[in-house]
């Protein structure tokens, strides 16, 4: 028996939305878990790679490795254990480029894993499982749903969700360079306490960002990209943030730009294809910077995980 | 010439919508502005109460009432200068209760002076002034156009703001003690500097909040009225508030209970009723703490401000 899945890639936060907002991006890694025939052979992570452009993966393969820890729990929460299975993960998704590279493998070996069993989960019981093993629910949930989600990780463990309609003609371009930024860093560098005043204005922009997504208000969701609680920490941890938020500002059909999830990655929102008329002084900035620097314009993913 | 305008009561914040929510209730205060037929006579300030319950308003009655810089402001707006002014101000909206009175009577005075001068400003000239006169647009914002609006006052002085309908079965009601609290006090309290993951609690409760109006989900509504930036560092001053959140909690057909605005009085909503059910113990709690409180179960006010 052998299961895959077929999971996307996911930018979090959006600026505002710290560790709440995530949507996803058609960009996929597939995970493949199978019980192996050998009792007793153990646990097999095998790794493949179809990018040229990323280095290795620095994923432990054993007992440590996040995927293989989501598969355990989800055991667990059936009364089973564990044993002998074999996890190949086939990635696209650049790792540590704050794109989600972790959630969808932690949601693809738990769906494909919960396939394995028989389904004795639910979806909530595996975006459960999800968030736990990666901390916060803001890329898991949109990894395993698809389009733009609002999350939250509640006290008993569950998470709640909503998937709110994206507009059809507001595309996402993601620059990724080619340097890697370990979450851990990037989550170092804030401060514990920040105040109130600073809080009150994510408060209001993320509740703007949200209203602006359901109204398909672009006018409105060009204020909304804006955040003063963990950008302004990160920003010099991200090569060409500051020169391109200058750059993009106040240009036609563009929204804004943010850093995607705690970075490197930079996310920009525009409509009518607005990107393409900044893409040649964007390309610039990172010339400059000598950062190379992949850049790609997408439409939302709105189906989330598959089992193929 | 004389204009007189009806303004509603409002209640801001909503638990974690700190100074970015607001509703308007159905209480009104009557705001008429006059210019003196004598010139020369100045400022003339008549406050007349309708509600006995309350205290003798404590507001200025010269050149520091906040009608009268609203007023001020406007004028000079339009390049002209106040001189003689009769302002008279009826009232039915509690006041230092956390319900929007100096809102009611800043918006009033401005929406009059304006129709007197003959409508030289806007909605949103209007607002921002009003806005910049109150502090924060929580209130002036629902205050004006009545229903629930998500505001803020942004960088360059203006108000963005949005109103977002108000399921019609989610019905308010206000718990309205005998005693006063000033706003000043109520904010002195607040600390400068919280933690980030209060902050991000807020941030998320706030979108999902505005995301379950969107819905009409009151299940949802009921995991988001929820705050950890205000509410823990006001909740001594709340005489009740504490006791009627463990009282309320899974109540049937209540949603949630929160201070309204910076308090005194306290916000319940509920839907199909659901507060009837309840309100002998709500008001049992009171009388436990010997606190006399009107109690009244209102629907939310849709059309705002009117010139009458």
């Amino acid at each position: 028996m052998k299961v895959s899945v077929k999971v996307p890639a996911t930018t979090a936060n959006l600026g505002p939305g710290f560790d709440c907002l995530g949507l996803a991006l058609p960009i996929y890694n597939e995970i493949t878990v199978e019980e192996t025939v050998m009792p007793g052979s153990g646990i097999e992570i095998n790794i493949i790679e179809d990018s040229e452009t990323f280095d290795i993966l620095s994923i432990p393969k054993n007992e440590d490795n996040i995927v293989y820890k989501a598969i355990e729990l989800l055991y667990n929460f059936v009364g089973q254990s564990v044993s002998d299975i074999k996890i190949t993960i086939k990635t696209n998704i650049p790792v540590t480029r704050g794109l989600g590279s972790s959630a969808s493998v932690i949601v693809g070996g738990l769906m494909a894993a919960n396939e394995l069993l028989g389904k004795p989960a639910d979806d909530a019981v595996l975006l459960s499982i999800a968030a736990e093993v990666e901390g916060h629910p803001d890329n898991v949930t949109p990894a395993m749903f698809g389009g733009f989600c609002l999350s939250s990780l509640e006290d008993d463990g569950s998470v709640f969700y909503s998937k709110i309609p994206w507009p059809e003609n507001w595309k996402l371009t993601v620059l990724i360079p080619d340097y890697e930024l370990d979450t851990r860093i990037a989550r170092s560098v804030l401060p514990e306490n920040i105040s109130i005043s600073d809080a009150a204005f994510n408060i209001r922009k993320c509740a703007m960002l949200t209203d602006a997504v359901y109204r398909k208000d672009s006018e409105a969701m060009k204020r909304c990209l804006k955040d003063k609680i963990h950008q302004p920490y990160r920003e010099n941890l991200i090569k060409g943030f500051k020169e391109l938020n200058e750059l993009l500002t106040n240009k036609e059909n563009i929204l804004g730009c943010v850093i995607s999830g705690a970075g490197p990655s930079i996310l920009v929102i525009s409509e009518n294809n607005g990107f393409e008329k900044v893409e040649n002084e964007v390309k610039q900035v990172f010339d400059d910077l000598n950062v190379i620097c992949d850049i790609r314009t997408l439409s939302i993913e709105n189906n989330g995980s598959k089992v193929i």
